[in-house]
C-alpha cells in the first residue's frame, strides 16, 4: 500500500515516518521536494519514504491530509483529481488562538444554562458519561476520568470533589465555554454505546506518562 | 454539605444515591414527592435523602440540574432564585434521536474536506491527539484509542489498520457527521495539554468492562 501525505509537518511528518519504519511506501507532498527539513525528515523516515509534489501524493492508493486548518482547502485544490480516493483527514478546524472552532462548534448548553440562571456558578460537570458508570466509574485498576469546567475556581473545586466522592477521576477542562466540547463528547459516549454497539460499560479515561 | 438534585431520572437519581452513601445530605427536587418512582429511589439511596420540590432544591448548598435539555429552561424558571448557587449542569442539548447536538454544532471540517474533494471516501482520523501519541501512543500497558469516523467501509477498514501499525486501539465512531465530535475531541485535547498545564504526554483511552 502506498501512501501520500499531504503536509510534512509534525503530525504528516511523524505519522509517515510510523507508517514507513512498518514497511509501507510513503510519498510526503510538499511544495518544495529539496528543503533541507524535508532532506531531515526523510533520512528519519528510511528508506521507504521518499518525497514528491501534493500531485504525487494524491496518485498514492492512501491520501491523508495533514495540513493546518487555513491551508486545507487551497492544498486539496492543488493535488488535482482525487475522485474514489481513501482520503485521510487529520485536519482540526481550530482558531488560530485555540480559543474555539473556526466553524460548527458555536456555543453550548452550559453556556445557555448559565444565561437562564444569571447570577449562579455554573460548572459543567457529570455530562460526559452514563448513569451505569456514576454508580460505578471503576474500570479494573482504572477510574473513569470526569471532566468539569467552568468560570468559578472554588465552584469547581466543590464539583470535583463531588466527582472525587463518586470514584471518579475530576479533570478540570477550563473556563465554561469549554462545554462546548464537554457536550460533544457526551454524544460521542452516547454514540459509541447505544449507535456503534459498543454497550454502556465504556468510558473515557485521561491517561498520563 | 447539602445538595439539591434537580431531576430524579437515571442521572439525577444515580448522582444522588452516590453521594448519600457517602454522608452527604441530598434532597431531589420533583413535580411529586410522592410519586412511587421517588420513593422507590428514596428507599434506594437511604436516609441521607429525601424529596422536595424544586424550589427546596435550589435552597441547598450545591445544586445539580440533571434534566432532559427540553425541560431545562422551564426547570431553572421553576426553580426560583438561584444567585451566588454552584450549579452542576449535567445536561446534554442533544437532539432526541441522538443524531446530533440540539444547538452549537452544525458542521465539520471533515464534512468541509468531503465537499472540497468531491467523491473521495474521506475518513476523519488521526485528529484528536497530538503527534508525540503519533509515535507512541503506548501509555505503560494501555494504547491511546484511536477514534475515526467516515462514511465508507473500506476507506474506514483501511484507517484502522493504519492506526494499528502505529499501536493505536481504533475504533469506529460511526458516520462523516460524527467528525462533529471528533473535531471538538481534538481542541479539548489541545487545551488540556497546552492551556490547562497536563502537558503534551496525556492521551484519551476508551475503556471496556
Amino acid at each position: 500500500m502506498t501512501i501520500g501525505i499531504i503536509g510534512a509537518g509534525s503530525v504528516g511528518g511523524t505519522l509517515g515516518t510510523g507508517w514507513a519504519g512498518k514497511g509501507h511506501s510513503v510519498l510526503f507532498g510538499v511544495r518544495d521536494p529539496s528543503a533541507s527539513s524535508v532532506k531531515e525528515l526523510l533520512g528519519r523516515a528510511g528508506a521507504s519514504a521518499k518525497a514528491g509534489s501534493a500531485t504525487d501524493a494524491a496518485a498514492c492508493d492512501v491520501v491523508v491530509l495533514a495540513t493546518p486548518w487555513d491551508a486545507t482547502q487551497s492544498a486539496i485544490q492543488s493535488a488535482g483529481d482525487l475522485k474514489g480516493k481513501v482520503l485521510l483527514d487529520c485536519t482540526n478546524p481550530l482558531l488560530p488562538d485555540l480559543s474555539g472552532m473556526a466553524i460548527g462548534t458555536t456555543t453550548s448548553g452550559g453556556e445557555k444554562v448559565s444565561e437562564w440562571a444569571p447570577g449562579t456558578r455554573v460548572v459543567k460537570v457529570f455530562n460526559t458519561t452514563g448513569f451505569g458508570n456514576m454508580a460505578n466509574p471503576i474500570y479494573g485498576t482504572d477510574r473513569n476520568t470526569m471532566l468539569y469546567c467552568g468560570d468559578d475556581s472554588s465552584a469547581k473545586q466543590t464539583a470535583a470533589e463531588l466527582a472525587g466522592d463518586l470514584g471518579f477521576d475530576p479533570v478540570d477542562a477550563g473556563p465554561l465555554t469549554q462545554a462546548r466540547l464537554l457536550e460533544p463528547l457526551a454524544l460521542l459516549w452516547i454514540t459509541l454505546a447505544l449507535k456503534q454497539g459498543l454497550g454502556l460499560n465504556i468510558a473515557f479515561k485521561l491517561m498520563h506518562r
